[in-house]
């Protein structure tokens, strides 16, 4: 099966868990004078909010950077990559549960960020899987993904699951903290797709008159 | 009529109805310390996530695995797939109504697993009603779909509401023993999905130098 | 600007109202062996989900044929692209609001029906100005499509802000009649699409062969 | 990277934070002969609806205008049209902000209208960011767009930031005039994208036959 109805479904899940995490801010009932004070009260949602935004956006950068070196898909394929959606479409519960429990304190707030952060582990392992799939099934590969390059993706992807896997510990001594560890993954990311992209510019041809044209 | 705006159309169906699924999944408001219990004690709604996600997902390989046949559409195909559509899109409602109803015990939790299956055994309808078509309109097919491989497909297609119908009637003695027989049935079209790969392979061109190259 | 993109964004707004419906289907909470009842009770709400989406699935169909015989749209078009979509968009809010009023009886339930029957007045207006716009603007018609069959268009699509039009005074005699008119217009337009077929399979180029190839 | 998988992403957030707008007017439970007025008495919601969905298509119709001129994106134009996507996708919780409060009058009506203004800041922030990244990098652009047209985009489009930056003063005298504003700068947008079609026209290779075929 070719590749691009995958994407084209894949994005419009993407698309709208990315919009619809909008939903778990709501307009508060404030008495005269107390609006500003009551918006600011609920500076975790916004927090959530902007935290997952940035984390779908990354994985749908990710997607796309991958399946740029896919050259189609089989049914183990599909099952990993309906795997990473269910996971990304459940992520407007786990912020809004995030969300509602981070300042609480105490064993609520911690199961709030263990959860968030198993869903982001979840995530990871199902990029995980797809590539090893790669590594191990060369004839679904776009030409110019070698077994070389897709271990050094496996590689760079690994860091997902183990530091959100460690983050489940680190939930159950601080919810701000994982807050800020999200953020710092969310970069480490943002940079790895950076670099990443050597080997999928290879993966592609060269463009008539070469690539200074 | 050609059939990519049709199949793009019902893949933002598909998208749109997996991702509402989550906002059956409600964030609770819970006592200190008791947000795990609280978390435990909505289990049904993550089962039905989880059985309802898996299911529109299959209905959705299956729908790509039926269109790759397709050659274009008529009027009924359009017809048939819209009723697939709108069935597809009330399972947000029905899977809600089996997760708050399926530990309830009694009348209620057996007529929620009935409607759920209802839902599903109608979505399993409009899947045969279009293979059926395809059977009387040998003119929509896609070169290389013969009148055999359509029986073979109508064949693997009953198995659905077949099955669907009957989980109707198990619903009355046991709902929860439903959400068991929902897996199965997912369980054989995922294998169903693979072993019907043979038609649909034969059925597009070969690839230029052969399917070595 | 080519119509492709503005296919593409309508059918996305068609798909996400028309899977929207079903929040409006809510889930009782039942005493035991009440769901049954309850869930009779809200026969209003179902009724309303089929004609809506019945409704914008013949809107898509439509929207479909039309831009099939659009070669490419001016900014005059795009308003009453946006227009139509502002109303299907909208058309979420005024199901729910008939289903809750349909049964009220008195001034409630006129109300709700008028504001239900202006909303699908709203779609046929606009659908008359884009066709307006394209027996105006030659220029902006696929080729094939002559004014001839443009004015056949017209004359088409005239009928369905006439009727709903029509069903607004209705509104106010009686609300549940006024559901029948919509099913009686929604199947006027299934079949006038079907007798429509002709002058759009007349615009497209002969596949190559003839017909019978 | 390719746009095009950038503007389907793009118009997935697009069509559904355009349809999501319509979950903030819900339907009142009025006495019987009272909901004419009840409906009459949320107009604040109506208007919210129609500026939002009209600048969100607005957005849109720029969006695609923009694209119709970009070459290739890099990594800063991901992050430009994410930041852009983010604004976009919060303006259903902003637009139920102003609706809710605009006619509250005080602190909260003007803190409202500050926030809704500061959003639409943002979104324009973000196009200028675009625009200026391919001041800068000639090679992002589609060929046709000299740096002299990027440069009368780039005025245009201070335009939006400088207007909605100036309404957050504004706010803090009257909401209400906001709203106005708001429907001006809209007003502004749909006119200069006219005027821009000139630049987008001539990057476009000229259709084979001339213009005139």
């Amino acid at each position: 099966m070719p590749t691009n109805r995958v994407e084209a479904f894949s994005d419009g899940v993407f698309a709208i868990a990315i919009t619809l995490l909008v939903l778990n801010i709501s307009v508060p009932r404030s008495r005269p004078g107390r609006l500003g004070h009551d918006l600011a009260h609920q500076w975790p949602s916004y927090a959530a909010y902007a935290v997952s935004f940035v984390i779908i956006g990354i994985i749908w950068v990710n997607h796309h950077g991958m399946y740029r070196l896919v050259g189609r898909v089989d049914r183990v394929m599909q099952f990993t990559n309906l795997g990473l959606l269910g996971a990304v479409a459940v992520l407007p519960f786990t912020t809004a549960l995030l969300a509602q429990y981070v300042r609480s304190g105490g064993a609520n707030s911690h199961l709030a960020a263990a959860v968030y952060s198993a869903n982001m582990t979840a995530t990871g392992i199902f990029f995980l899987a797809a590539w090893l799939r790669l590594l191990v099934r060369a004839d679904l590969r776009a030409p110019g993904l070698g077994s070389a390059e897709t271990r050094v993706m496996i590689r760079r992807t690994l860091v997902g699951p183990v530091m959100y896997g460690a983050s489940i510990g680190l939930a159950f001594v601080s919810a701000p903290a994982c807050l800020v560890v999200y953020a710092l993954i969310a970069a480490y990311y943002a940079v790895s797709y950076v670099t990443a992209d050597d080997p999928s510019a290879a993966a592609e041809p060269a463009p008539p008159g070469g690539t200074a044209g």
